[in-house]
């Protein structure tokens, strides 16, 4: 598929993240406007509850039917609650009022608001999140690491993308700085645990999925495909010292709660679709009803960069999507099979997403093996977790033939520990 | 601290759950009304929507401010969000106007609903769930079966109120039904996993903390005791197979997600407050942050009941929330540690009560020991886990001298599971 060509011209460099092609969606603020709903395109953003005194005839089609406006709220989800249809109506409709020649280009453009004159909020309010582990390589080095490496896969991992369940609450948007927790912890060399600040703050690369369509029982993997509204880069932080102190036998809790971090554009299904790719082959081969029916994973190049604070980024870790072992509406399907129902504005979170070789690792903890092998960056410095003031992105594109879709970066910077908050 | 009399004589009774002393707060429906909030006295219900029209100078009065009336909602969301002065002042105001003597009972009295014409629904929206495994009891059964007896309490367990984020969907409330769930699965003389209905679903006996005020950052146990709005009767259902197939490494999944169902009265904890009571001796010192600070328990008589379809009730079960190693108010704390956001509506299982002896445990795994002692029904039936057709039910009530604060019944009926939802 080749670069779809708009009469914004910053939407036609190989470089935009947000080509015609993309068109993805988020919430923005300026020093006039309110949260509104826009969609991006190339260096801007187009204002839709500004479009609707537009007087366009095929968008004010769109919001013709009963029920609240979508484009008067500020966060995608009454959207999302329309369906698929209104998903794809949309679609088509922005990118006809969007493309090279559109006869309504004169009445949308005085809607584009400047990206660099916009702040951006969540896109969507998250119902519940839900965090897989569903990336062999990164499971097999966390594994070995945590239970050694006759262990480190567990026996139902090749047949079932294993998940436990996440804090909505605590998912944050790019740009929102973060505090390193503190917590309860015991080393190796402690003989009680202690409270302290984790010491072992990371990152994990992830992708996050967007449930747009509610399921009230079990699901096919296509219906769950389907289902999926779009995706985002998402940053699952994480206190390494307090997770091992605190996950057995019921999973991580403390040590995932104080932010899971999300780019701020919801890039839909729709625009990802050229980009389809499979998993890879099953070692083990599943259960009828999780079973491939295609290709459902994305060839989505990711990277990770830390940017020590008032200095350079160094690349730290460069992967593809398309390394998971399960396809997001394999989790999907899954997670309602014993009845579970899941709701418009669920976020399920890929796992970490980590390549073969030791650069294509998507978190520090496997960077750095545990600390045990400090990585260091083009500044010279080394790591083996995170510092104050370091800032981490995620940053992901589809390569498209002298385009891309880009998912816009998913950074977030680290704050120093508060004082004590039981003390003085 | 005695009975409380009340003009509403079936409030006056030993046996009622509901006396001026409780006055907890539900969501009902009648033929004639939609849902309305209703505060329970005795067999009756006051109704809340309606009692805005009577023209009560204190009631009106609570709801003078600005902002959205919370007696016009459909769930008790708003009314906790306005803090807990107004929890105060409410509750003060209703048990003036449903006093023995009180001067207003002739205006209040048209808006009593009797309890057997109502429908009781969630009585708020669950916002995110998180459940424990804060009984000792129970995790020395539980580990005992899943880990032999040498690994049973895991060595963090005596530190941390081990908790996991459970599926806020899942939550419903008394007198749903429960549909036995689908799912994966690998019994000890599988060869490999099977799809297949749960053939051992259980019970869990816990009580649920609901917060009513939101936190931003780590709380004290006497700030997380202050934000508990009160209390529900809540049945964790679980697929004990699907559970032990899926939980390694990182907790239950889908075997939580059928369906945790809660009883229909928040009892709130100001209602509690004359039967607190303390924890058990520490086995070893907690760090200071999560410390006892005063009486965080309550003295609550529990238990449970199994009716096979058709048949009459067996007590199988019969415990005291006293038996928690931790109160609801140092998991709360303990859930706040890392930074994690707490909001209005959240809600908060204990873990299953079980108490020491046989007859004293909290769930079918533990009275069957794991399927290998069935349990004789008072009918002569046995079981070792739940069969089609059974109606389990939680009963609680606190004891007060010539009087009870009691929940109403936590009740669900199961259902056989569907066909094979994957097939035909």
């Amino acid at each position: 598929m080749p670069l779809m060509k708009s009469w914004v011209a910053s939407a036609n460099s190989a470089d935009t993240p947000f080509p015609l092609n993309n068109l993805p969606y988020g919430v923005f603020s300026t020093a006039e406007k309110s949260r509104s709903l826009g969609v991006a395109i190339g260096d801007q953003i187009l204002d839709l509850r500004g479009l609707a005194d537009a007087g366009i005839s095929a968008f004010d089609a769109l919001i013709a039917g009963d029920g609240p406006n979508p484009f008067q709220q500020t966060t995608w989800n009454a959207f999302m609650a329309l369906g698929s249809d209104v998903w794809t109506a949309f679609r088509t409709t922005m990118q006809q009022l969007l493309a090279e020649g559109a006869t309504d280009a004169g009445k949308v453009s005085p809607h584009l608001v400047p990206q660099a004159d916009a702040q951006l909020h969540m896109p969507f309010d998250v119902t519940e999140y839900t965090d897989f582990y569903a990336g062999k390589n990164h499971a097999m080095n966390v594994g070995t690491m945590f239970r050694g490496p006759e262990n480190a896969l567990p026996p139902n991992w090749l047949h079932i993308p294993i998940g436990y369940n996440g804090r909505a609450s605590s998912v944050v948007v790019s740009g929102t700085d973060v505090q390193r927790p503190w917590g309860q912890l015991k080393g190796p060399n402690d003989d009680a645990p202690r409270w302290a600040p984790s010491a072992r703050f990371d990152i994990e690369l992830e992708m996050g999925a967007i449930v747009g369509a509610p399921s009230t029982g079990p699901i096919s993997v296509n219906q769950a495909d389907a289902n999926i509204f779009g995706y985002v880069l998402l940053n699952d932080w994480s206190a390494r010292d307090i997770q091992a102190w605190e996950y057995q036998p019921l999973g991580p809790f403390q040590a995932k709660a104080t932010a899971t971090t999300i780019s701020p554009w919801i890039v839909t299904a729709a625009a990802l679709a050229p980009f389809r790719c499979a998993t890879p082959a099953r070692e083990k081969e599943l259960l009828p009803h999780l079973r491939d029916t295609g290709p459902m994973l994305f060839d989505i190049d990711l990277e990770v960069t830390l940017t020590p604070a008032g200095s350079t980024p160094s690349t730290i870790a460069r992967t593809n999507y398309n390394e998971m072992y399960y396809s997001a509406a394999q989790q999907l399907a899954h997670h309602t099979t014993s009845g579970c129902p899941m709701r418009v504005g669920d976020l399920l979170g890929s796992g970490t997403i980590s390549g073969p070789e030791k650069e294509n690792r998507g978190s520090l903890l496997e960077l750095s093996w545990g600390g045990k092998e400090p990585l260091t960056l083009e500044t010279g410095e080394t790591r083996s977790f995170i510092e104050d003031g370091d800032t981490l992105t995620l940053h992901g594109a589809a390569k498209g033939d002298g385009f891309q879709v880009g998912f816009g970066p998913c950074t977030g910077t680290i704050l120093p520990a508060a004082t004590d908050p039981f003390k003085g």
